[in-house]
């Protein structure tokens, strides 16, 4: 399979008007793609106008807008939003009978060449593909929510997916400025799931046996590991706190310790207690503010903190190019 | 024990003139004590002020910075670093017996109720205080690095600490500008570092089964995770998954999704092949910089987002004072 390039300006077919497939949307017609979003659900062209209108100065700031754009359009029908489509997102709810039956009803709307671009969480991408005439364009590209805030989008293929296809795909996220991920086979979460699972285990694990309170645990992220993470990921902080030695020299110094901790580390099972403890806990945290407020508020803030670390790298690679002396 | 409140202006002695113990010197002088460094190594001198001069414009955009400071002094012998001190930092290496010979040598120096507060990451404050003569004096407070630019100190009771003790530090470390996480009993790594192993333990897993490259998890962080989780923490991005229904709907539609997670997650060890790919990963994903270079580099980057985050939260505190409609 050659996979087709995605033209500029072309047609892109979105389906399902739940947030993720609407934040897709946006993402796709504010880069100057002409964008059908199929779902049954009339109240979907209102909802996906509203989350265009409020995703364009955020994509203004952190994301790649055309200057010629039109909004999203609804459609009720998933054949007549993929009609001539040059690229498929698939956002349906995780049901994989469901993906399954929609992919059966598009496959011959659409040419042998286009993409299907799944945006599953948890399904795996051989499961998906099992069943369509061309399995070799199905393939896995995972955003993190929102899809027009956030830069990373996780490629992975199943069984069957063609390595042009990720390719294809690769280059056509780049294109919008996000930064993508290839994982090389597929894990229940993919990556980023998984790396989210694992902080939040240990802090589920300390919260729910006591050791320090929801808010504590919190802020151990919001106030200090957070910031650092966003410009020094989990191995490089360890890298550097070898100093002139590097990784191997805190394997050395350190390891054991790691190993320690590791081994004493929590696996907490979701159980009633546990739940409640947490609930009560993020409450207290939050100090009862509704959701809403705090999602608005975080989309803001990611959207400051990610342009800020734009900011950061645009200067850092400057200042390479310049070979400044305060960077050697 | 009534803890002695730490007096504005007052003596500060710092045991250990490592990264540690310098940065921590940096901090209090900044904020106007007169500080003290106990290492028996001359150098010290040298490298305390050229910390303190490294550290102070940081401190003066992310920290406290008092109108009338003085440069650390250097101290070759503990009980002159200790004599007439309102409060000690102790930051010597990470070993129980060369700590407790320590605390043995200065006790006779301090009054009864200054606080001697131990930067260790790893030992237990029971065993440490076993053998002071005022056992209730000391407790853990466990920076991030570098004690100067990053916000959270750990604080962490023995058996034999005093509330007050406890209270008086951390209305000290909140007076430095610092959010102090109080651990409600020990655990090994504290809070900060068991969430970092934990994230640490699922990208060393992912590396090393070859899921994905060190590079790709280390911009699944760095582009995606860190900049969410400086504002959100990492139950508040469930709660808000939950929509309306916040943590107890995400529980209920998603809860089962994240056990499975949970299962899968990896648990490696430190095999000199893990080691091998982990190094040569990050040493790619760095493309070989080296490490002094890259730390400076996090510092200066950490502190604009650390700055920009202040920023953030000054603001929001501002919007909830007016109760601005965009915030409700």
């Amino acid at each position: 399979m050659d996979a087709r390039e995605i033209p500029e300006g072309g047609r892109i077919a979105v389906l399902g008007g739940g947030t993720i497939g609407l934040g897709w949307a946006a993402t796709y017609a504010a880069a100057g793609y002409r964008v059908a979003v199929a779902d049954p659900d009339p109240d979907t062209q209102e909802r996906l106008s509203d989350t265009f209108w409020e995703a364009l100065p955020v994509i203004e700031r952190v994301g790649v807008r055309s200057a010629a754009i039109a909004e999203p359009v609804w459609q009720a029908d998933l054949d007549d939003a993929c009609a001539g489509a040059d690229f498929i997102q698939e956002a349906l709810p995780e049901r994989l009978s469901l993906k399954r039956e929609a992919f059966a009803r598009i496959e011959p709307a659409i040419g042998p060449d286009v993409i299907i671009a799944s945006s599953s969480s948890g399904l795996s991408p051989t499961d998906m593909q099992c069943g369509l005439e061309h399995p070799e364009r199905l393939l896995i590209a995972h955003p993190c929510n929102p899809p027009y805030l956030m830069p990373v989008v996780e490629l992975v293929g199943g069984e069957a997916t063609a390595a042009a296809a990720l390719d294809t795909a690769a280059h056509f996220y780049e294109s919008l400025g996000k930064r993508v991920l290839r994982l090389k086979r597929e894990a229940p979460g993919h990556l980023v799931n998984r790396l989210q699972a694992a902080l939040w285990r240990e802090a589920v694990h300390m919260a729910s046996e006591g050791y320090a309170s929801v808010a504590d645990i919190e802020a151990a992220v919001t106030e200090g590991l957070g910031a650092r993470w966003a410009v020094c990921g989990p191995t490089a902080i360890f890298h550097l706190a070898g100093g002139d030695g590097g990784l191997g020299k805190f394997f050395d110094d350190l390891g054991p310790e790691v190993e320690r901790w590791w081994a004493d580390l929590g696996a907490p099972v979701l159980s009633e207690t546990v739940r409640r403890s947490l609930i009560d806990g993020i409450e207290e945290a939050t100090g009862g503010t509704p959701v809403e407020t705090l999602a608005k508020r975080r989309d803001r803030h990611v959207a400051d903190m990610i342009a800020a670390k734009r900011g950061l790298t645009k200067l850092q690679t400057e200042n390479q190019i310049q070979n400044l002396p305060e960077e050697s």
